[in-house]
């Protein structure tokens, strides 16, 4: 498509697709196959859209900072990336799960090695594009300086460096998602799902009703990250220890430490059991979900917190999920229910420390099938001052604590900063 | 909607709406009036359908967690906020720019304030929600303690207290597209634009291309958020310092701290450089926004990062910009050219100390009329050692730097770690 001088003209355009519309029918995805030519790959292109086999394309909501790239000329509609040396730098899988449709729907198995498993479709031409890719790092976070400092952590030169340099390997994971399966997981109907999906986002994609032949859908929102720490064979070795952390993103705390929640010294407490539990043979998975403010974004965050803090007898502990209900309609919007699988495409079976409280995504591994051994709550001593609200109301609605469970006089009692303070 | 038992009908979807197709006419929205009931409401809503007046539903990508919620029976498809208590903690505005179409396109100015300024809409059950929310919080840094402890920082109690606590106010900006505005700054016409947002994000929201009568977008994408050191008056102050940081995301620095780039520390240098121009009466900003990998998202990033590590002679700053192209067609996507509207709702005409070295967000800047005095660089005790590629190649690609630029010998120099070290 050229940049037109004269006024666009629409006729070309077609709105919404329905199924059988071109001649040339899309490779069909047989979601669960072991083999991957079986399976089928994800082609989520624009550059020829009859080879287009899903709904939405790739790259989640960065595909409309690319429209913006193209429409501006910067970058050519028709561009095909070249992938040379971009390959996963240590290989997963595949595992059993990956052939179980109900252990994994919100993620291409495939999707670190598709330029290996894909090799006949590329010679055809096809634009097949990794919706994981897995690279290594060295990252620092200065409370790891202040582990070795404290004699909490143990410099080895491998793992953990001088300086306290910390050497991972990271995949990033964009969501693949298996209607069929998404719908199983909250126990509805696919069609009543996909008319949900369309109508409450605001009309995105008609091709959710119009196409049930197209089974995978690539939502526009956010993926996972994935931080391992020690031997990636580790993590499916029966004989060797694995700490996960599974920890839903929290700007406010996670980059610029607000002091009103416990998420980054959480964060940081799930790495130092990474290493020490790498340190000692094992192996630790941190898993970095972009699920701003329980999924339900800052905006609504921030309107809560005021809310919180306003209210008549300030904010504490017993009035803390009320006033997220008030605003948003529900507690949580996280929906922990897919997290498992990419702990599932990791081949998790077995996590012999989990370093989470929450109730939910302790209910969502364990029913998924993976052996929880021991779970870690965060010390006491790292949960900052105007966060004691949160972790006492936490508490009391059902996440994990080796400690008493507060009652309805203490949760009356334990008190948040006012907003003049 | 209620859960169906049976399998669903399609009949009462309405899957592409056009001009004029319902009796009631929505609110029309007059971009750029200062009056905010002249300008009328941004109304994204679906509990009352017939009402929305622009082209997609709020929270962004949230929507499709929504979505998931109202699915599985967790949340009421019409469940209405409850605002008591949510309304701004400081006043931002009206300003000047506020009613300069050119200057604004891509925020709602009123998205804060939609409770105090809409109230006759309220009360007609419209159901508006604040696209922006305002609060104040206390921050941890690490770094700012360290920054203490070295001297470079001092403890003043009020802004910044002991055990380096930030007092900050912060604001969390969801993004509100009006569409005329968008082709203006990306010197296109609004039809071609449409068309191209509505194809190249592979088919999201048919009413780009059939609802020219709708000019706002509530595209689902990542917002900003502001964070405000100091008296937020003096902000528009002009006898008053302003120090600014304009931040990209980068997970992998900002959280986890990864060396291969300069982005957590140049974050922490910009919150110090705005701590001590609010400690000398001025006041600092930081604008975190939700750009992921230069708004390529974190899946090619880490792909060019592996590209980067094995081609031929390694990683080097000649080298930079050629991975990422080859994999992403583009050096950049992050289309700076917005990026300026959050500074022209504050109502900053002039900024004292900007802390980015990038050409691309200084000209932005400049272009849309706000002066900048003093470019602040990070210092070079900052940097990283496997982040010396990135900054040099910045630098010889245009980035201001107070340094002699590299040259194409020093270029080929300066390399980084390999993916076995």
């Amino acid at each position: 498509m050229e940049k037109p001088t004269t006024t666009s003209k629409y006729k070309h355009i077609v709105l919404t697709s329905h199924p059988g519309r071109t001649s040339q029918k899309p490779v069909p995805i047989h979601w669960g196959e072991i083999d991957a030519m079986k399976r089928g790959p994800i082609i989520g292109t624009l550059t020829n859209p009859a080879q287009k086999n899903v709904i939405g394309t790739h790259s989640g909501s960065y595909s409309v900072y690319r429209a913006l790239a193209i429409a501006s000329g910067s970058l050519q509609a028709n561009h095909r990336p070249d992938f040379t040396n971009t390959s996963p730098v240590v290989h997963i899988g595949p595992y059993p799960s990956w052939s179980d449709p109900d252990k994994i729907v919100s993620l291409d198995p495939f999707g670190a090695v598709v330029g290996e498993v894909f090799q006949e479709y590329y010679q055809k031409e096809y634009d097949i594009r990794p919706t994981i890719a897995i690279t290594k790092a060295h990252i620092n976070m200065p409370e790891l300086q202040d582990a070795v400092n404290q004699g909490i952590l143990q410099v080895d030169g491998k793992i953990l460096k001088e300086n306290g340099n910390l050497v991972v390997t990271k995949i990033a994971v964009d969501p693949v998602w298996y209607l069929p399966g998404i719908a199983k997981r909250l126990n509805v109907k696919e069609s009543y799902l996909r008319q949900v999906l369309f109508q409450q986002t605001g009309g995105m994609f008609p091709e959710l009703v119009t196409r049930p032949d197209l089974q995978v859908f690539l939502p526009p929102i956010g993926g996972n990250t994935v931080y391992i720490i020690g031997d990636v064979a580790a993590i499916t070795d029966p004989d060797k220890l694995l700490a996960v952390r599974v920890h839903d993103e929290c700007n406010g705390s996670d980059v610029f430490g607000s002091d009103i929640c416990t998420c980054r010294p959480y964060l940081v407490h799930g790495v130092e059991v990474c290493i020490q539990t790498a340190q000692a043979g094992g192996v630790g998975v941190i898993v970095y979900l972009r699920k701003e403010g329980r999924a339900l974004g800052e905006v609504t965050k921030f309107l809560v917190y005021n809310a919180r803090k306003r209210q008549e007898g300030g904010d504490r502990a017993d009035a803390y999920f009320t006033r997220t209900e008030c605003v948003a309609g529900v507690q949580d919007m996280r929906f922990q229910e897919l997290m498992p699988d990419v702990l599932h495409w990791l081949g998790i079976t077995r996590i012999d420390r989990l370093v989470s409280m929450s109730d939910m995504k302790y209910n969502a591994m364990v029913n998924s099938g993976i052996q929880v051994i021991e779970r870690i709550a965060i010390p006491d001593d790292r949960i900052p001052e105007d966060a004691q609200v949160e972790i006492a109301a936490k508490q009391a609605a059902g996440y994990y604590t080796p400690n008493t469970v507060p009652d309805a006089i203490a949760l009356s009692q334990i008190k948040g900063r006012t907003l003049s303070e």
